[in-house]
């Protein structure tokens, strides 16, 4: 039921399951996403973006059969009643895109974007309803040659980002050789649908419950530690031999779907893979077949893949685990052809930003994009503003990052302010000092994340007290040197 | 009327209002946001972002007073029945950050952001339902200083773009000055809020319609070319000469707002900022007093102000115009205010990015953000695509934007593909050059938009032929050299 507006004052909160980005993470992702961008355009991917709105039914998946629309994406009516959405990842709106503007664009067609998508499901730790994709794609090329360059491209933007290799591995598999395996155990065709979902999901637990957990899943079912019991896939012995046999070897083996045609032809596509990545310098310490790869498999349709970081890190419960997957993706052909009627296969790649993100920090692999604080000049006397303001500007002119402090509040609270701003440095200049045509610089040893930076302002020190007085004329020439010295 | 859902093929089409952003756009943007944040930073501002949506009431100015909220924006219900909207601008979501971290963050609060914000109106040309903003703000400061400050920072990023000083102005007025001259001619108070309001449109066209125009519009009315009447406001011959005699001042003069208090508070703030302007040597050939700012009084509470391009630009029927407003802002000491219950005085600036950027590109000022195409290797033989992609992981090893043709078809589509890309050179290894051992590199002379780019060319082509043969192991060498070559 809709509240009752009321007309009070509003309270200031924000959206459930949304969020506010700050000043430190700004800086941070603006440098990651810079980064993998530089590694697409190097690859010749174009950037392209498509607006975070589109006509539902032209994002599909989620057809409105009612009178509206189904769960998970945010959707609302226009004024002539269609149906809107916010966008829940980049590939929908990039296929309507490629669909609408097919016969100019080259093809194959290679672009990149990034940007927000939104998912209207309940929020939770770290789960919001507005996040951030990175994705590359290329449509209109069906050669596996199109998804091991999506795969090397991954592994290059990993490597760009600093995380080392060994600590990383592209895991690929193929849609057509799961449906090998699942046609050699008599899984295959519209009956065994939901036996086949259950298979997968068992399937995706190996890391966590190892190869005896997973036989009870694939067999009579697993009862869990607090007791409750998880109904299984009611597969024979073999059958769950010849599964496991699959889904925990390290090499593809061709015997896994022997006698299938569509498996045959997902062998045939790795295989092709793995010429290239060979070929190319792509050991199988950057990518390597992993037949753990199940994801999304209503949607692919040949080559998966997946993105892992290996190293370990905490979970919200304090334990370490392997950090696990940042991205994946996969051969998508059905996603443009359905708006065209014709074949026009895809392929794509989709990074989960704030993930990445997490990881890089993790690695300290961005702490150069905190910005250092500015040079805040107080004000002791407001009738004199404008002077102070002039010193500010003859810092700025001279690309020093310099500030005016711009309260009404007085000494104390204005030293408190510089240290909240994380400031390097304070000016200030009184009466007596302005008589005799000088100004104070103040080095703020107080800043404490300042003197994490600062490396060598020790050396500058013992050289300079913590507080000077210089001629005003010589205020930014000082200022500069002090620059300098730290840099050093 | 919702349209009744259907299952055939879907339609590829954007939503009505919005669009997609091409290559050359989005690096452009990408350009031009990078260089107004440098000045943003210089000046000691720090990113912060809001999400996309937000509670509707949060919003304010729209509140729903009835089931669904009001026209202007998309808004829709959350599965608890509260109203979400997408953001119409960025200083709605930022009043409801700052009030909600009041007490952590540094105050005066200096902050910007870019990101789309999303209007719920007819589209029409150029005007999208879709749209950036890029705005600054100084929260928790009232001094005029903080007003001064936002609008030098505004000149300087205009200038770091490349505009010329002299092409552009800031223009700066107060609303409580117009408020001091609506009481001198007798149209203060609630009673005239209509005829203010008739007023304040009547002035904004002085521009276009000049003195007699708007003594028209500001007295009985006035018939336009087409014979369409507006009606006017009704003023007196006097209160019409007061009007133009304010809105014509080149200076602001305190007469026009004598003996009201109002006017005074106004005229003694213009004068605190003027005297900022003056002492931090901004001349009014960068930021001048214009009477003539008139923008959203419903909003601002003091200081307005406007940039505005000086230049001549053809508008959408091929007049040469003015090219106008890029952006404005001023301060809004209420918006903050009304989710705390004390004072929380606020200034901003707010950039119009898609008009921006149109202006800079008429100014040619953005041709460095096309990226150069990249070197195509095409597939003479699709068995020895191994072999061709590693031609590729060699010139993207040494930094060279690089791409092998991943489609199926002939020579001369691949030729077509590599100058649809912008391709500068393409590399061929047929039978005949493998055997010798080596690649054939071809200078895509027919790239016309390349000609443009690489002004060197022709010195190139003068000492080597537009095709020439290199050994295999020279690949990587001569590429880098042609490209070294066109730089210079």
């Amino acid at each position: 039921m809709a509240d009752k507006p009321t007309h009070s004052a509003p309270k200031a909160r924000l959206a459930k399951g949304f969020r506010d980005i700050e000043a430190d993470e700004i800086r941070g992702l603006k440098q990651m996403l810079g980064m993998i961008e530089e590694v697409f355009e190097l690859y010749g991917f174009d950037p392209v973006e498509q607006p975070l709105v589109e006509y539902t039914d032209a994002l599909g998946k989620f057809l409105p059969d009612e009178d509206r629309p189904g769960e998970g994406v945010f959707s609302f009516q226009d004024d002539d009643g269609q149906w809107l959405s916010l966008r829940y990842d980049l590939t929908a709106p990039l296929a309507r895109y490629v669909a609408e503007n097919y016969d100019r664009l080259p093809k194959p067609y290679r672009s990149y974007r990034h940007g927000w998508v939104f998912r209207n499901e309940k929020p939770g730790p770290g789960r919001y309803r507005q996040f951030m994709q990175f994705d590359a794609d290329t449509v209109g090329a069906a050669s596996p040659a199109a998804d091991a360059e999506v795969c090397m491209m991954a592994a290059d933007a990993l490597e760009r980002l600093g995380i080392p290799r060994g600590q990383y591995v592209m895991k690929v598999s193929n849609r057509k050789v799961l449906d090998g395996v699942m046609e050699t155990i008599g899984l295959s065709g519209p009956d065994h649908e939901a036996t086949r979902m259950t298979w997968f999901r068992a399937i995706d637990k190996l890391d966590r419950l190892g190869r005896a957990g997973v036989a009870q899943l694939l067999g009579k079912g697993r009862k869990d530690e607090s007791g409750d019991f998880t109904k299984g896939a009611g597969l024979s012995d073999l059958q769950i031999e010849r599964s496991l046999a699959f889904a925990t070897a390290t090499e593809f083996s061709a015997r896994s779907v022997e006698g299938t045609r569509i498996g045959a032809e997902g062998a045939a596509e790795l295989e092709e893979m793995q010429k290239i990545f060979a070929a190319a310098g792509y050991g199988e310490d950057r990518i390597r077949f992993d037949s753990s790869v199940v994801r999304g498999l209503a949607y692919y349709t040949g080559p998966v893949f997946e993105a892992e970081l290996l190293f370990q890190a905490s979970n919200e419960e304090g334990q370490l685990v392997r950090f696990g997957s940042v991205g994946g993706g996969g051969r998508y052909d059905d996603l443009v052809s359905r708006f065209r009627g014709e074949k026009v296969p895809a392929t794509g790649f989709s990074i989960g930003v704030s993930r990445l993100y997490t990881a890089l920090n993790h690695l300290g692999r961005l702490q150069a994009a905190r910005a250092g604080g500015p040079v805040v000049v107080l004000v002791m006397d407001r009738s004199r503003l404008p002077e102070y303001q002039r010193m500010v500007v003859e810092l700025r002119n001279a690309g020093i990052r310099a500030e005016l402090y711009l309260g009404l509040s007085g000494l104390k609270a204005q030293m408190k302010y510089a240290d909240r701003r994380g400031a390097s440095l304070a000016v200030i200049q009184g009466d007596d000092e302005r008589a005799r045509g000088e100004v104070q610089i103040k080095d703020l040893a107080a800043g404490a994340r300042a003197a994490e930076i600062i490396g060598s302002r020790d050396a500058w020190r013992e050289q300079r007290p913590a507080q000077i007085s210089v001629p005003q004329t010589k205020l930014v020439e000082t200022i500069r040197g002090w620059f300098g010295s730290r840099q050093t």
